[in-house]
């Protein structure tokens, strides 16, 4: 009944004939029955990307000669729970931006990450486009959970943190990263807001650098970046944001440990200057096909009046059927203080400082 | 000129080697010309998938071993006619939601379906996502025409009929269907609607179950389903439903018979619990490296003070130059009775009852 | 740790068996940094797509013996800066209409083409769907930037100019081009609107036809396009167009040379019946492994008391670091007289008649 084929990729252009090439189809298909509980109402769905986020993409990569590469990456996430696109836009956010350009129920837009690279073997490489920022990266890097799910860290929780919209993705941005140097690597990044002129028209400019050292079982991260946004009156998580991360792991082969501390700046004097701090401490336990997660991880708000505090304490296993597959549960339990209210999986809290709690029991498959 | 290479295919994950598979890209381009005439307008322009809806999917099954196997199927509805995505959002909506989430000039989503799956040789298969809710699949199954262009069914159509959002597909799924027991098979679902916490929470849930004996030259199918909605006064439809489906085909080789039954019922006391009923029946004809297709089928919508009814007679023929292309060409008559006011292909009416017929002529290629 | 595995292509219908085939996945993913100088503000940024538009694609072509095939082509533009779709609706409009279902930040869809064909060896192809229109064809076609960039034609500005929104691309569209006889080629298209019954139900349809002679070195190619809109008193732009096209390219060896004219004529008597006039004389000159690129554009808007014109002098070059991955940079000067006021890049101008400059270096990788 299958007659099948092979796909065959096509380079076009006007009148060239193109060298031979691979182009990579990629993607991840993660569904999640979620659980929520809180103070005020529970919640219970099906949700996606539990353990890894939906996505599908296309990548590949061309060799120039003499050292030389070059490389593109398109990657659109999506909702497997109903199919439509899933936001990808930092913080919810459009180009950098607080508040603008996407709304639920959208189509597939390569919003993971959409590039273009040049790659040399002995100078790194040099990319353009739409790509994680790298305060995300050393972020996420020291969570267990891989910012996926109910357990994520609250390291990389923009609603209540000051992150703003760049703290997972930038737009419009330029990134070169350096080649391993016996185990070193660094990157630096800038990035645009892509607003019109005018008065803000920096809003959302901004810088990052990242350096490491990975090697064996060890692995550190630092990073800082500064991002430019016009200070709102009517909004604390508006104005320049300073980020610095700092994290660590170690692979003691019975379990890998990690920690990573994040701290966020707020220029705006309406709110005495608004500081976040992040700290998360994590671990995973290789257990036969399977790994348990745990971490604990607190996200602090200082604002003029205001110290939130949240704790949040997660733990999980993820049981591989192959490499590709597996099913997983993670538990999550939300402690609220000084008027934080983060809530679990779509529950709701009938005021601030209650807990929550919230379970994910998923099923991830890799293509 | 052409240089053509091997499309690859690579599972990515964080350090992980994985298991060779294949991915699956499949689709369906269909345009037609359409010409519709009503009593108040004529139209014509250009359609899609009048034959079978446009599309472009992605799918894959891995191996688990053990007589396990993982798959997902992201598949995405689009308009031949100008490029943009296809609604395919029950009846119009979002999450099994009346009226919400969609306009159009939309993009692509993979809302036709968006599954992944653990898959048993011994006990079936368990899916999560969206996907064709099981009451549509029986009302569709029973259709010469595939629920497809001018001559598509009456059971399936929503505006007149009382289905509401859930008639076709349903998002945050989760559906089992047991393995092929000597012919007979057999599914259970279960869906949310995804509403925010508050009165309307269960709006959108909903159950249903199919089973069906399809052995030789015999298929019948029965379904029934059910689905929450807080009653409106304002909209007949809208109120809790409950959906039976009854359906049987045979195929005699020089042709193939077909008849189908519907029946809704829609707990709303403002309308005197309105009630729909639907009625097919059809045949298949081949003829030479043609089929010729036919059906009658009717749906009767009651409710307070209204007995509306609508008839369509199909009739239509395919012809295909292969196993993948073919030229088609329907024609539908649509005899509205009661306050029914069904017109095709754009048509439009100057008042209900009065009448409306239309033609496709179209071109289908599956790729 | 890279497992690879074909991708293979699965033909899908209900119960049959296809023939093999192939399927044809392409794109480009072209990043641009972008500076415009204007007189009331500069603009620096990423851009997208200034060698070639980012896009991505699938197609394919079916066989069916006797000199018969049948084809697909779906192509959706991204951009690459920030992974969103663009728009690809010409003149950001859809479906042929002015103002209308297009919003930024949107997602992919396949707007650049959707089309399904059959082809025959002895007379030619026959296309239904979305596609370039032929008078857009033969505009863009003697441009030595291809419409792309900074350095792009005047001859397909539509703000601008008169063009509509069927300057690039039509919707519902129903294409006929014959065969090459000798160097000789042909093409005649018709186009619907898609509007809904009413007294502007034929805004948007329209036909066009191109003629040409392509052999050796020389390219000849003529246009004639008409569409309908209801004349629109507010807006010089709407009204039923008639579009002339005229160009001609040679290929010296040293040197490419082209020339191009475009006549467009609005019926829209409140502003005396708009007119404009677009002229381009460009050259591209290769140099070792890249090319120089050079041209001059105008493009003059007539109407009641109105006269606007506006120059635009482009130098470009193109360095191929392989057949299909590129680095290049265009500067572009614009000079704007009687009332214009083309701005490049982003910039904006204070007033009419200022002048702005714009400059491209970028990245383009086809794949």
């Amino acid at each position: 009944m299958k007659k099948l084929a092979t796909l065959t990729v096509l380079a076009v252009a006007s009148a060239a004939s193109f060298a031979q090439s691979s182009v990579t189809l990629f993607g991840v298909a993660d569904a999640t029955v979620q659980f929520g509980r809180g103070s005020a109402s529970n919640n219970s769905g099906l949700g996606s990307g539990g353990n890894a986020s939906s996505r599908i993409g296309f990548r590949g990569v061309e060799d120039l000669g003499g050292g030389l590469k070059a490389g593109f990456w398109l990657e659109s996430g999506f909702n497997l729970d109903d199919g439509t696109g899933s936001s990808n836009l930092s913080g919810g956010d459009y180009n950098n931006q607080f508040n603008s350009g996407y709304s639920a129920g959208s189509g597939l837009r390569f919003a993971r990450r959409a590039t273009v690279s040049l790659m040399g073997d002995s100078w790194g490489e040099f990319r353009l486009g739409r790509d994680f920022s790298l305060q995300y990266l050393n972020a996420s890097a020291y969570d267990p959970f891989g910012d996926n799910g109910v357990g994520s860290t609250l390291l990389t929780n923009t609603r209540m943190g000051l992150g703003g919209p760049v703290a997972t993705r930038v737009g419009n941005s330029a990134t070169y990263f350096t080649p391993n140097f016996g185990g070193f690597y660094g990157a630096v990044q800038a990035y645009r807001g892509e607003q019109p002129a005018g008065t803000n028209h920096s809003n959302g400019n901004g810088y990052g650098a990242r350096i490491g050292y990975k090697n064996g079982p060890l692995d550190v991260g630092l990073s800082y970046a500064k991002t430019d946004y016009a200070a709102d009156a009517a909004d604390y998580r508006v104005g320049d944001i300073k980020d610095w991360g700092l994290g660590a792991s170690y692979d003691f082969g019975m379990a890998s440990v990690m920690a990573a501390y994040r701290k966020q700046e707020v220029n705006n004097a309406a709110f005495g200057d608004p500081e976040g701090t992040g700290y998360i401490v994590g671990a995973k336990v290789p257990v036969g096909a399977g790994e348990i997660r745990a971490s604990w991880s607190r996200f602090e708000t200082e604002f003029t009046g205001v110290d939130a505090k949240a704790d949040k304490f997660a733990l999980g296993y993820v049981h591989n059927l192959s490499k590709r597959t597996a099913v997983y549960t993670t538990f999550a339990y939300v402690k609220n203080k000084g008027g934080a209210g983060v809530a679990l999986n779509g529950a709701t809290l009938t005021s601030a400082n209650d807990n929550s709690k919230g379970l994910d029991i998923g099923l991830r498959h890799v293509f």
